[in-house]
């Protein structure tokens, strides 16, 4: 399953309650992020998220996000999911589409189709969207570290565009989506979240092969 | 336009020579090399070329590539084009769609998809290719290194199945392709293919911009 949201939504937080649930309840669970979860992920996410590598335009900012995935998956997601452990995520594809998709103006189907390619169409059983206000999403992430990466220190309107394209995104498939208000006690978002993905690793859909 | 042909088949020799020649008759002339050719690109070239970043495995190695040219085209190639300059490219998207998409089994069509959205749809006007046996290559790409990079180190039999697809592309577009077996005098190669792009230089297709 993977966590989805803006900057400062607390998916890592959340992704880390529910790998500490699901373990406690006896599954083998692989917790990871994007963009990263390899050796050659972790240099692609240097080059694309640190400042100072020369321009990077929206295309390649895509294409180098889709290359970290396509090692991820490859290397990570694909061998654990078929040793039957949990997989959560912190950012998948729909990260891609959002960001590279609608806030670059890349267009979303075009993003999907590029990540549709680099994961062999590996799509998550479950994605938990933390829907966070912009401003409170600053605020949050600014707290504990005071800089700001190349993507998180583009402007308000960026961070809006941003929202609103991750509730369309949970809109347009809300049978694998769940949208959760971020700004709602952590204990509570987590206990819905183990909910909705306990729900899930019982459903017939899932006997294939536990949720990416 | 594009040289393009395995490693060893003198590419980067006949280029210098294009641009010199091109530059003596009054052309702006950008003279550049694939993977590379912008800040961002080179670091990806250091990536995927180098020994020890990690496992990258096929998809991802597409996609590293795919990101290098995307930055190449828009930062450097359009730009270069739109003032009238010729460009003369050592390696471009027949590179990717013979080392990734036959040799290492990717798929043909899909690579040249992928790099189409990378670059907008930018093809060169012409595409000379080096024939170079394949043991003929290594001889000549060790002469003055002595060490291979990660794709020159691949075996004969992969080295074999490069010059192959090499041909085949060729042969699929001869318009704008122009074979020529690399074992010929440098000096000959080189009027032989000033006579080409001359030609399409003169030619009404190139009357809205330079090739590529």
């Amino acid at each position: 399953m993977a966590f989805e949201g803006g900057d400062g939504a607390g998916k890592s937080t959340q992704a880390r309650l529910l790998a500490d649930a699901l373990r406690a309840e006896g599954h083998e669970v692989l917790l990871t992020r994007e963009p990263g979860g390899t050796e050659i992920g972790e240099k692609l996410r240097g080059l694309v998220l640190e400042h100072g590598h020369g321009e990077i335009d929206p295309r390649t900012e895509a294409l180098i996000f889709a290359a970290a995935r396509a090692a991820h998956v490859a290397q990570s997601i694909r061998p654990a999911l078929d040793r039957g452990a949990v997989v959560i995520t912190d950012r998948y594809i729909g990260s891609s589409v959002v960001y590279q998709g609608v806030a670059r103006g890349l267009g979303a189907p075009e993003v999907r189709a590029l990540n549709a390619w680099a994961t062999e169409g590996l799509w998550p059983d479950v994605t938990v969207v933390l829907d966070v206000d912009e401003g409170e999403g600053r605020a949050r992430r600014t707290a504990g570290r005071g800089e700001e990466d190349r993507l998180e220190s583009e402007p308000d309107d960026f961070h809006r565009s941003v929202r609103r394209a991750f509730l369309d995104l949970a809109a347009a498939d809300p049978s694998a989506c769940l949208v959760l208000d971020a700004a709602r006690a952590p204990e509570d978002l987590a206990a819905e979240v183990l909910g909705r993905v306990r729900a899930a690793l019982a459903a017939p859909a899932a006997a294939g092969g536990a949720p990416a």
